[in-house]
């Protein structure tokens, strides 16, 4: 089976998605923060691309949160930002939010067409692929892995293809990369033992550091922490309990 | 001063190349072409983007070649393919050749409006790499350098990266990179004692081997063998010898 890694949300290529699973990763900070959202009893999270949109479905359900950023900053009237440690249980237990980042929303988006679709980061890396193996095997027109980094502004990220060469690592040596899948995967093993110190050098990384938020950048370089696995369904990110 | 390094033709971002000297690369194998055609006495290539426009262009002038390929197979009725080896001495010397490739020429194109363009591949690659330095040196306004990978039909490409970090490896520790750049120069580094192997085994490497193009993959990995450094001059690729 082939596993194609995409380098950003605007990749100018992308593989038919029919029978494909994809996976997307934002790093810093959408899925990462998704995934601690999930784990602190958030119901369920609604990805749009723009604030308008954002705010007109609010319109309809004025008890769901509003979440994201626009240059790496919260946005004025939303409930929360795109940092991890704004979904604290207090504000997302049980609760719907309607969220709108630069580019993870973007990248999955731009894969929703495949027949599956998984939220993964550093946080739940081995619980993914735990779940897209198990997936595989009970599906058996599944041909193939789409990994979309949402990368930074249409731009090649370092933690986000780190985090996609984790992936393709851990997803055992069945499978068969593209390019940047490989590359990836040797990028992600000379540094998988300075994590916090790769990921803390990249552009994202310095940016989101240069504005006071240090602690997202060594909360989102811990793998494994979390055995949460979000599927997106029908338009909407839930945390998916059971394999189908 | 900040180097950026593009990972396909199509890159959806781009930086303001006004200021900037740019470098293109497409290892397999326009670029690396080019340089041994300018090697073996070529007086000229006129980079274009599609076939039409190639025999267009030969209709005012008889004397020119055609060059070029699509999906790596040479071009019905044109003089030479998009091999190394048809661009010998007996064919291209003296000669002016219009090309069109997938994706070198793409590349050129996307990169034109920079104030210099270079022509690189493992072939030239440190006298491409003296060639910026002392261009630097004599034109202060020079704010960046951009790095073109040509990439493979708008995909991440593993031999134009290790070749984008090589270069950016040689340009010194006074350079900061973009990400990919970064990224690059890793691969490089954990690559390039066994470059050949990496290239062979590329995505685009195993096409070149499957259509009985192994040479070409063991020629195009070999660095610095050419002291040729080609240059952008009105739309023109010339073999510039005196960086002005």
């Amino acid at each position: 089976m082939l596993i194609d890694v995409l380098p950003s949300a605007g990749s100018p290529w992308m593989p038919a998605l029919k029978n494909k699973v994809a996976v997307v990763i934002d790093v810093f900070r959408a899925t990462s923060t998704m995934v601690t959202a999930f784990s602190n009893g958030c119901r369920a999270i609604i990805p749009v691309l723009t604030t308008e949109e954002a705010l007109e479905r609010r319109t309809n359900e004025p008890g769901y949160l509003l979440g994201g950023e626009r240059r790496a900053l919260p946005i004025e009237g939303f409930d929360v930002g795109n940092s991890p440690y704004d979904y604290v249980t207090e504000k997302v237990g049980g609760k719907t939010i309607i969220m709108t980042t630069t580019n993870g929303t973007r990248a999955i988006h731009a894969v929703a067409e495949a027949r599956q679709v998984w939220i993964a980061s550093f946080l739940n890396a081995g619980s993914v692929v735990d779940a897209i193996n198990q997936y595989i095997r009970k599906n058996s027109e599944i041909d193939g892995i789409v990994i979309i980094c949402a990368g930074s502004e249409d731009r090649f990220d370092i933690p986000d293809t780190l985090c996609a060469g984790m992936l393709v690592d851990m997803l055992g040596k069945d499978m068969e990369s593209n390019d940047l899948g490989r590359a990836a995967q040797m990028l992600y093993n000379i540094s998988k033992d300075r994590l916090h110190e790769t990921l803390s050098m990249s552009e994202h990384g310095r940016l989101l550091q240069s504005i006071g938020y240090e602690k997202d950048v060594s909360y989102c370089a811990q793998p494994n922490i979390l055995s949460i696995t979000p599927v997106l369904e029908d338009g909407v990110v839930i945390a998916r309990t059971e394999i189908i």
